[in-house]
C-alpha cells in the first residue's frame, strides 16, 4: 500500500457476449507494460462463488465469518459480506488506493468514463447512440461504425491504451 | 462498514494438524449466536491459490491485474498481490474495522492473545510450555494438562466463548 489516491476508474461496457473480459485481458498487460499498476473490478448482479470448498477459508465462510481473509507473503484475499452493495467509489477508496488506474468490467451506470466494447456478430447497435447524452470516451467495435466518439479496432489495444493515457495521465 | 474501530484479535494456534480449523469453525457459530460480528483471518505461508479457473476474476489475475475485485449486493471479493506480507495490525485496519471480533487462525507470532488447540493423539507436547513466558489466554486440549493458565476441554466451545466474552467484551 504505497500511496492513498484515488486513481482514475473507465468502465468497459457493452451488451451481453461481446467479449469484456477478452479485452480487459488484453488491455490490462498493455497498461502495464507502460508502467502502470492495474487493478481491475467486476460487476457480479447474480452472485458470484469464489474459493473452493474444502478449503480452511471456505469453512471459515460456510461456519458464518462475515469477513475471510487470507494472507501469505505474496498475495491477500478477502471475502466479505455486505449488506447492500458497495457503489464503485467506496470500492475503490477501500481497496484500489495503491494502483494507477481501475479497469471496471460492468457498472454502465456508475457514471465513470466508459468505453463500449462492440461486436457486430453478437449485436445489431449498440447500447448508447451517436448524438444521445452518453459517457463514452470511445468505442472498440469489429466493424466501421458512425459515432460522435473515437472509434477503434476492436483489436486495437495499443491505440485505445494511448487514448487512456491520454485521457487519464496526459502531463 | 457501519464502524470504523479496531476489533480485538484472538489467536488460534498449535502445532500441525492438531484441527485448529475445526475448533475455529465451532467457534464462529457460538460468537455470532452471541451477536458479535465475527471476521477470521488465515495465515498462509506456502502460498494459496483462490477462485477458479476460468472466472473472469481469474482472467484477470493471470493477465496482470494486481487487485481483482468482484462485488455483488451481498458479497465482495478481493484478490490483491503485496510486495511484502501485511502484518496482523494492518490487515485489521484495512478489513475488519467493521467487525466486533476477528479469530486468527495461525500468527503465533503476531503477539496476539492466544488459544492453543491440544491433541493428545497428534502431538506430546504444546507449543508452550508451564512457566515459560507465553500470549496464552487458555489452551483447549482433548487431555487434562498441568498449565497456568485456564485448560478446556477441546469440544467445550462455549466454555471458551465464555472466556472470550469475558476477556474482551467484559463491561
Amino acid at each position: 500500500m504505497e500511496k492513498s489516491a484515488i486513481p482514475p476508474v473507465i468502465s468497459i461496457i457493452s451488451k451481453k457476449r461481446s467479449g469484456k473480459t477478452t479485452f480487459i485481458v488484453k488491455l490490462i498487460p498493455e497498461l502495464k507494460k507502460r508502467g502502470y499498476r492495474v487493478g481491475t473490478l467486476k460487476h457480479d448482479t447474480h452472485g458470484f462463488e469464489i474459493d473452493h470448498e474444502g478449503k480452511d477459508t471456505y469453512k471459515h465462510k460456510q461456519a458464518g465469518s462475515e469477513t475471510v481473509v487470507i494472507s501469505s507473503p505474496w498475495k491477500i484475499s478477502v471475502i466479505k459480506d455486505v449488506s447492500e452493495e458497495l457503489t464503485v467509489d467506496e470500492i475503490i477508496q477501500n481497496y484500489f488506493t495503491d494502483m494507477d488506474i481501475v479497469i471496471t468490467e460492468g457498472y454502465k451506470n456508475a457514471g465513470k468514463p466508459q468505453i463500449e466494447i462492440f461486436r457486430s456478430s453478437a449485436h445489431t447497435s449498440l447500447i448508447y447512440r451517436k448524438g444521445e447524452q452518453h459517457p463514452l470516451i470511445a468505442v472498440a467495435s469489429d466493424t466501421k461504425l458512425d459515432m460522435d466518439v473515437p472509434v477503434y479496432d476492436i483489436n486495437d489495444i495499443r491505440g485505445m491504451a494511448d487514448l487512456i493515457e491520454k485521457s487519464f495521465f496526459s502531463r
